[in-house]
């Protein structure tokens, strides 16, 4: 069984963006009504949207189940304000929730939250409730920086955070660190916000005792830990100069790198310096990048290729990373029917 | 001949420190008056500064020369106007430029730029010529985002920053993009903003066709790259998804790494992955990691080991980036006496 701890909804049908367009083209007019509207999608249209590419692509690299969320690039917690990033919060999760009842086997949902540059994260607990108890997900992705690249809002490790935090350790749900588009014009979305978003985070958390305050929160650092595996010496000796605990120490049970990371030599080195406990399998797909790689003649993002040809893996490292840390971190998987 | 691109002056006197906490304590207040003052810093204070420590570290780890700019974190372009940030650059100018009078076969100088959030750099224009052409300076270190963490100036592809680029053209001179501090609670300076400021200009020079305008502008990318080595798939991923050219080639004349990676591993992932024509030797010492590594036994940024450590690695590659490289980017090291 092999798990993939961070799919997107990036293929969903057009009328869904449409949405989206039509609610931000009123938002901030004189025309703008605070109404959640509908977005009219068929279980064909959504059939359609995942077999061509997502169901096809789990056939194709054999992985079995995938922890789905919306489109992050399109969270656009900036663009719009509590009201508005509400219904487009509550429309993209449905459609999710749609997609995990339709293949049940193939996808898990992981909700998108409602937030805006500076709102209360409190704000986000109605609908991260209603995902998990109602509609059946396992988790949440958490934009670090709603401002979509200011940064205006205080660092993950504020007690501003803590609300979500007490609500996410009581419903037993992780968190995914994951930002959403940039409307700065000096961070390309999925080459430099993603990334250093991920960087930022970890550091946060190096910084501080947040897991002293919720010792069972969890949190999911993707793109492969950003920049920290390949400054992983930079990080422990961060740690140790500020009188820290080792990096091993400090996430042990509290933070998580996904496997998406488009080479080899990229994978290996994650393998190598990050303890196998803390690793999930990850491809992002359909992600940020769509290509084929024309040196190995495969998906840059089928990153499974990359950890199964790497030999000197062992099987229980394998088993980990592929499943159980991913049973583990996402514990509400076990109560699916 | 080993040379270290990238050293800073962290460890210079306290004197130095001191005349800009009282500048910026006036900045903003009646008693404000924009006059350059005085440091008073005696030579034998310089020659104790840098005899336990950088000399010292050239010495044990076989390092010959040091390309020297002023404390980066200290730089402080958003804590002070065009004015103020005016003096204290020529400030530390003068003091690298005594150092490398004191000891001009270890020390070459690399000048600070009186940068200002929303100035344009234009101002920075007569502080480079006089480093350049009366005290010897090889190249500037220009900061990306001169707000301290909040990214408000254009980005590095604009037009705004081509008055520089074309005097920097003109002298011969290559710049190393290198953050200040951070004023952002987000940003962690040399865990977060240093890092992500690296992985930032890199995508923006990806996208863009600066070089075309600037055939023989020279920029290098500090701290092995930011994330760009460990996410190198990604990147020629999102190249081939742009239209943009192969990464080799985006960079080959233009952009460099240098090997600030603190750990054997990711040192590795650097050299196997980046063209051995872009990659500068460096250690970044004194820097932002001062300790010893416990697993190792020796200090985190003693770059050099883990490069000689590499059995792969051949001498022409060794020898392009202790020195070759170097002195390409470089260019007017030649001229030196």
């Amino acid at each position: 069984m092999t798990i993939d701890c961070h799919g997107h909804y990036t293929t969903a049908p057009k009328a869904l963006e449409e949405y989206r367009k039509r609610q931000l083209a009123d938002f901030g007019t004189p025309r703008w009504a605070p109404l959640k509207g509908a977005v009219a999608i068929s279980d064909d249209q959504i059939r359609d949207s995942l077999e061509s590419a997502q169901l096809r692509m789990q056939r194709e690299r054999g992985t079995d189940l995938t922890i789905f969320s919306p489109r992050a690039s399109a969270m656009g917690h900036h663009l719009g304000d509590a009201n508005a990033n509400r219904f487009w919060s509550e429309h993209c999760n449905e459609l999710i929730h749609r997609v995990c009842s339709l293949y049940p086997r193939n996808f898990v949902g992981v909700c998108q939250l409602p937030q805006a540059p500076g709102v209360r994260p409190d704000n986000c607990i109605a609908e991260l409730e209603h995902c998990v108890n109602e509609l059946g997900f396992i988790g949440c992705n958490l934009n670090p920086d709603p401002s979509g690249g200011y940064w205006t809002d205080p660092p993950l490790t504020d007690r501003w955070w803590y609300p979500l935090y007490e609500k996410m350790v009581e419903l037993d749900v992780p968190a995914m660190i994951h930002v959403s588009g940039s409307c700065n014009p000096n961070f390309h979305a999925t080459g430099a916000h993603y990334i250093n978003a991920d960087t930022t985070a970890f550091m946060q958390l190096l910084g501080s005792d947040l897991f002293r305050d919720f010792p069972t929160l969890k949190l999911v650092i993707p793109h492969g830990g950003g920049a920290v595996p390949y400054h992983w010496g930079r990080y422990r000796g961060l740690a140790q100069d500020m009188g820290r605990p080792p990096l091993a120490e400090l996430m042990r049970d509290n933070v998580y790198f996904d496997t998406c990371v488009y080479h080899r030599p990229g994978i290996e080195l994650l393998l190598k310096v990050v303890p196998a406990d803390n690793i999930l399998f990850a491809s992002e797909m359909v992600g940020a990048v769509r290509g084929i790689d024309p040196e190995s003649g495969h998906h840059y993002d089928d990153t499974k290729r990359y950890i199964d040809a790497i030999d000197w893996l062992g099987a229980p490292e394998r088993e980990k990373l592929f499943r159980r840390n991913v049973e583990k971190v996402y514990s509400r998987l076990a109560r699916r029917g």
